[in-house]
């Protein structure tokens, strides 16, 4: 079927034909349109992620910035005949602005951070009977069945196998085949063998025959290896299916050091292509329980388990256990810590030691702070792209800076650098807010609620069962009795040299059921974002632990591991109660007594002051 | 089939032919069994509900006091043909070990507060393809499909229109009849036929044909009626179902003065008799949306709704306008509260005042109180069986005390009153723990970490959005500090001159996700209970109000209603912070200024000390 106005297909395709200069992109559409026409597709739909689903894709995936010149990270792109719409989040809305200019696609407004908006354009501008495709590798069945519940009663044909861009992507980057490598025993604290048997054993107790696992995360951690497919996490991009014997890898084998394929073929995991997942899930015994996760299985994946066997929905075994960290991890992250605390104390040092003297943007800070990083041992890159923000770009949770962004440095006014670095012994992540100038009254106040709230969660004591929505308004509860409120959630766990959010805990407004337990890292930073003017926040990484338990329970507290000062000439020292004082000092004393021998003499004096009493 | 161990029926068997002196509940469950074997059953499960899955059921539903002796008011009973178990939760397990001691029924072990254990123990001790009967209409559809899930893969029979009670229950005690009365608009505060209207715009809004209303509560706040069907809520037992232009009212006619059933024919509202709703479901157009609330409807009346319907299962309209109480409504329930305030506050004085004189237990001291409040305008009885506990019972968090379990009032130590009481104008719920004699320290440090938390959350201020499980620790915090806890939520909504519990809003861990709004009535409840010692709680009931718009959003506060006095020789004050300390005094002045004028000299000089300055 045809959607009304046909206009600005024609002018498209007349430009085609009368040659007119154009934005490549108009192009790609055109092209798109064709092939859409060709299939009878009504709407095809482009969505920013991976066959994982994963929050950080491969270049080879990156279809949405290769056909509309959009480079952010999350987007969804909807075609029509006559319409051609892009979606993203708030924090991307001025770099999508001016990278879709004159690209034929239209700018659709955001709803709020996630950008499935477009669920509720489709729900209300396509008519019925209408015919939507997309490549169905590329959606989770929870988005899938998201989308249906959303058209429900439209009468819509689905095609969901629908690959259009693959032949039209010229010069299309590579599928990444960085070399496995072994995340041996003195990081991974647990042999891979015992691993591989405590999630068969878990496995047996909820009677389940193979438990695909889809997330490459989760692959890492099971098998103790690591890869570098992706710039911010240390992964191999690869299917695994558990079976009470075999585990069917699909990574290509020849990536790995002939020792590592070794102990594999000796441990029962048989290395497959990649591409061979689908095909192999459908030769399982008959009436198999097959364990999937619907977040992170795609419907390609999903559509390939035949009907035969008994699917069962929930998050992978191993995203539970590798959330509680062991023994060996724990003791890693302390030294990494000390690592990375030094590398941001250095940088810090250095920014108020060359202010005025130096050229300082908010690029050129983020690419400093990862030199001073790379100075620390067994650094092996950010764990995201650092975000660096001055001023009113800071009033942007997610801002990262971007060529057609970056602001200079002037004299006065905030500063705030959110960073993390992935290391050999675990995974960082840590914000600070700095100023350079005299802060205003508002701003000490501000800084200071938010602290407040940083450390009232830092101090919580709460009963085993706790979940994080409960924790949440720990870090709030300040902010909001002064009419001050952030837009996020207070903290995401943390993976041990893997991604940098880590599910399933978070400590966060939403229903989240999952309990807050011994061994979780989970960031804790609270916020206030002024728009226009400023955004402060203060982000420590937190490690859960048992405190006592009495006849009530056994009670957790949690203990902060980041090792950086907080700007003491933002706060406002009246609003502080005697216990957050305290806090504070020891905070800063135990920051001093672990960093200061690394530092040389003139940053050691600094970094007295910095961590003074209050 | 049959169940191993035979031999306990032979000798209830035995004991009938030899005609054994017997407690009266075997010859029941013999004739029950009787009734099973005639029909092949195997298992026979009998909850504590009615047909509209009330808190408070009518005296004709309560099957398990007849067949059991136990007269608790949550309970489930499993016969098979060896086994005969009662399931009750942990406040009556006192209760029921003294009550069906010979019954042959066998107490089973709780395990927590509800009483559901008994699918556990299906699961574990039936064997497959077991066919298990029960009567449809005392079985909510979600309690259904949660028993059905319990025993997935088990291949049983489900026999759900199984009523083995009704011929062997002789002298039954008659449904309810009560004379239904007009709720008029000064109490009302909306005409019925606004929210007969506003019902109807929300079912327009939501494609909604028809709507089931269950809930005897939604049905009276809907047309603005009140009965007598029950001891605590004053309702009539009811169903109805909302269409386009009519409503049928499944209720007895003559119950209604002739004003009302004429004002009634003129608004569409057509009464029919109360058993006729399931019939009448089954004649709707084909193809109708009916919503249900699918824990308020029983399965039998699920099942009368043909397939060709559309089911949209969620809350009921009228539960989820009924919870935002209007103007009208907010005045009359100060004005209830005051009323409420001097009744519990002469109670109190005149405990203090005839102590060691007049002998006093824990029923005649709730006897009492109800005389106090039978002296107040509009009173129409208790909300609540009221709880005066004393000492160890006190750490019962829902005892109340019965016949078997009274305990006179000695020199010394706590009493917990937990009441509530119907008025026209207002339904309230207020708890006060005093004590005589001498406290211990650690009884003054956990009554004053319980009035932290209470006052925590009575000055809680919080975005417009935020939900109760965010709000919950707040009165939590203080004893969480100190590794105490209480296991049961914090706060419930509260009807107007209704149920005592109206939902969907609370307060508490769970991941309720309705959020607080203006105009919702809660409890603000925390507690500590030291088993086989002492129990504490401090109740008041918190309205919400709109405090301010900041550029942050819509900010929302509580205003605590309820009026009486603390007690001060309970709190340690060095544990209380001088913001605590304001909150208390403001508190005990404005019950000074509020309740003075309706006391005599001596109860004023008493209060005027009650609630001078800590």
């Amino acid at each position: 079927m045809i959607f009304p106005g046909f206009k600005n297909y024609r002018i498209v395709a007349a430009c085609l034909i009368f040659n007119y200069k154009m934005h490549p992109s108009q192009e790609k559409l055109a092209l798109v349109r064709t092939s859409m026409k060709e299939r009878n597709i009504d709407a095809y739909i482009i969505p920013s992620s991976d066959p994982h689903l994963s929050e950080y894709i491969p270049e080879y995936w990156k279809i949405i910035p290769w056909l509309t010149g959009f480079t952010g990270s999350a987007a969804t792109v909807i075609v029509t005949d006559n319409f051609a719409g892009l979606w993203t989040d708030s924090r991307y809305s001025l770099q999508a602005k001016i990278q879709i200019a004159g690209s034929g696609f239209e700018l659709m407004k955001p709803i709020g951070l996630h950008p499935s908006d477009f669920m509720e354009w489709l729900s209300s501008a396509i008519p019925e009977e209408t015919s939507i495709a997309f490549d169905g590798r590329l959606f989770s069945i929870t988005h899938f069945r998201k989308l249906v519940s959303n058209l429900e009663g439209k009468k819509i044909t689905y095609i969901n196998d629908c690959d259009l861009i693959s032949d039209l992507f010229v010069n299309r980057p590579a599928m990444p085949d960085s070399r496995a490598w072994d995340h041996p025993i003195e990081y991974s604290g647990k042999d891979r063998s015992l691993k591989i048997a405590q999630v068969r054993k878990q496995m047996e107790k909820q009677n389940i025959d193979y438990h695909l696992l889809t997330s490459p995360e989760d692959i890492m951690w099971l098998l103790n290896i690591r890869g570098n497919d992706l710039t911010y996490t240390p992964i191999l991009i690869s299917f695994a299916l558990v079976g009470e014997t075999q585990i069917l890898f699909f990574v290509d084998e020849n990536r790995f050091p002939a020792e590592l394929a070794t102990e594999f073929d000796r441990l029962g995991i048989v290395m497959l292509p990649y591409d061979e997942c689908a095909g192999m899930i459908s030769t399982l015994n008959d009436g198999s329980k097959i364990l999937i996760n619907p977040e992170t299985t795609s419907v390609a994946l999903f559509n390939s388990i035949p009907d035969r066997y008994l699917v069962i929905e929930d998050l992978s075994i191993p995203s539970l256990l590798k959330t509680i960290k062991n023994k060996t991890e724990i003791e890693n992250i302390a030294r990494v810590i000390v690592k990375d605390g030094i590398a941001i104390t250095k940088h810090f040092y250095w920014i108020e030691n060359n202010l005025g003297e130096v050229p300082m943007s908010e690029r050129s800070l983020a690419i400093r702070l990862h030199e001073f990083r790379l100075q620390q041992s067994g650094y092996l890159g950010p764990s995201f792209a650092t975000i660096t923000a001055y001023n009113e770009h800071a009033a942007l949770p997610h801002y990262s800076p971007s060529e057609s962004t970056d602001l200079e440095i002037g004299e006065s006014g905030i500063i705030l650098i959110d960073s993390g670095g992935q290391y050999m012994g675990g995974t960082t992540d840590i914000t600070r807010t700095i100023f350079i100038g005299s802060p205003s009254s508002q701003l000490k106040k501000d800084f200071t609620y938010v602290l407040k709230g940083h450390i009232n969660l830092a101090q919580a004591k709460f009963p085993f069962g706790t979940r994080g929505y409960q924790l949440d308004m720990l870090a709030r509860k300040t902010l909001w009795e002064h009419g001050l409120n952030y837009g996020h959630g207070t903290g995401h766990g943390v993976g041990y040299c893997l991604n940098v959010h880590e599910g399933p805990q978070s400590i966060s407004p939403a229903d989240n059921k999952m309990i807050i337990q011994p061994g979780m890292l989970i960031s804790n930073e609270p916020a206030i974002y002024r728009e226009g003017e400023y955004g402060i926040r203060i982000e420590n990484l937190i490690l859960c632990y048992e405190d006592e338990e009495t006849e009530f329970g056994k009670f957790l507290k949690f203990d902060t591991l980041s090792l950086c000062y907080i700007d003491k000439a933002l706060i406002d020292k009246s609003l502080l109660d005697q216990n957050e004082i305290r806090w504070l000092n020891t905070y800063h004393s135990e920051i001093y007594e672990k960093l200061s021998s690394f530092l040389n003499a003139e940053e050691k004096v600094w970094l007295r002051e910095k961590t003074s009493e209050l």
